[in-house]
């Protein structure tokens, strides 16, 4: 897993636009909200799930590339002053703390694009063919757009200081990080070449592992440390807003997690040992301490 | 022209997610600032180009949509306070001003992301084949992103209140409208099955009219009155800016938009009437009021 994360930061690396191409601040910051950092969990799971279906895990470069500049555009507007107001991410102060809002909203909007531009950049890059190259941009612009990940931000940020209902917490969830989540795991069986049934089995897998994720990711906020997570913690509490363990108790809340877990290796009964990548990321995603 | 703004007006509403769709305040707001008002040039140079080159115009309505939905979230973005701080836009208060900052943000990127939907739904909604669909994602991705519009934006807030050169100025005009005139002549072009030829001819014409068209707003900006343009005016003043104008004067300026427009009749000379509407176009871009 280590390797593969160091292969990650290659691929980004390679992908990036290079801090000398003008606009230079506009390449750096783009740079350094991107690079240095990040469980790049994404990123695994789109190589997980194309080794599962039996592709070559090289086949995910642009996929790769692109949901982790999705993944940090969304960090960076998430943290601005209008939106959360964070400082640190990553043991380091937020985009717009260095470089400013105007070209923190601007940072975002250039990783937004140069992701599609990878995308599209796959047939000519990494031999991959047209017609899984437009199934793969319409699956990521699905994951990240109005009913994925930014409405899930939307409904969030409209909720702060509410009354939630657990379908409303849900629903939060699924969309401002399961949607993604979703997104990668099918992109990446379709650069292996799923069949329809693998494809099935593996957005189970997604939607299971993004709800283990984002309820551990609460619980992590609620009795994790500030430097351990290199990020600001009880930021939930301080925003008024409803999670997991303010609304099921810790205890309960893991024990959700865990059931969620049991059902991503449930969802993978049916695969070999190549997507042992998966096994390993699912049961990763509830121990972490950060 | 008035009854292919009308037909793109349609085109938009049918794209564009439903109101009635969770999250409805989203959905509200990305049509809110991108239905009902506007010039639709992107969209009428998509389609002219389609046409010169003898293609039929149908072929253009996913990139007619996404175009202009990127255009919008481009105007949402530059209207937040931490960018231009403008309350009015096309005659009515800005995003922001309606939705409030946080909401503006998201908009804008899920617009952005839509219009990536939206270009890769083109084989299935409109029968484009499946290369030419990733060939046009990349000429938008390219126009819109870093080294296009994006980054003339960057360049254009970091030289507020700054002695510029010729060439800074000339390089914020290329890239912050200039790049996707270019993105959206060459992706009609290529949509109307466009030989190398051709591409090359109304690459140049994008060029010229970008400039001829940036020159025009920074005329009508220093002599316009607000109620006709539907937006503030003597805003570049106020902001320090470098403008066209204010480097070589009204007269000078005047005359290097018209030369601009020489030039695009010049760069479609080969072409039948079939490129009449962007020889229309072009001619329009200066006369214009507003």
């Amino acid at each position: 897993m280590k390797q593969l994360v160091l292969e990650v930061e290659e691929i980004l690396e390679q992908a990036l636009p290079p801090e000398e191409t003008v606009p230079t601040v506009l390449h750096e910051s783009m740079r350094y909200s991107t690079l240095g950092g990040g469980k790049r969990l994404r990123a695994l799971l789109a190589m997980g799930a194309c080794m599962a279906v039996g592709g070559s895990v090289k086949n995910t470069s642009g996929l790769v590339a692109a949901i982790e500049m999705i993944h940090a555009y969304s960090l960076v507007h998430d943290d601005l002053p209008c939106m959360d107001d964070d400082d640190l991410r990553r043991g380091r102060p937020t985009n717009h703390r260095v470089y400013g809002e105007a070209v923190a909203v601007l940072t975002g909007d250039a990783l937004l694009t140069e992701a599609f531009a990878e995308l599209a950049r796959m047939p000519e890059k990494y031999g991959i063919d047209y017609q899984t190259t437009v199934r793969v941009i319409s699956e990521v612009a699905r994951g990240a757009g109005s009913q994925g990940m930014v409405g899930g931000q939307v409904v969030d940020m409209a909720s702060q200081d509410q009354e939630l209902s657990p379908d409303t917490l849900r629903y939060i969830h699924e969309h401002k990080t399961g949607a993604l989540f979703t997104a990668v795991l099918r992109g990446g069986a379709l650069l292996g070449g799923a069949n329809s049934e693998q494809l099935s089995a593996l957005t189970r897998y997604a939607e299971n592992f993004g709800l283990a994720f984002q309820i551990t990711d609460d619980i992590l906020d609620e009795i994790g440390e500030a430097e351990q997570l290199g990020k600001a913690v009880r930021t939930d509490q301080a925003h008024g807003k409803l999670t997991y363990p303010r609304r099921y108790g810790l205890e309960k809340s893991a024990e959700m997690a865990r059931r969620c877990v049991a059902e991503c290796h449930e969802a993978l009964s049916s695969f070999s040992d190549q997507a042992d990548l998966l096994r390993e990321l699912a049961s990763f995603i509830i121990q972490r301490d950060h």
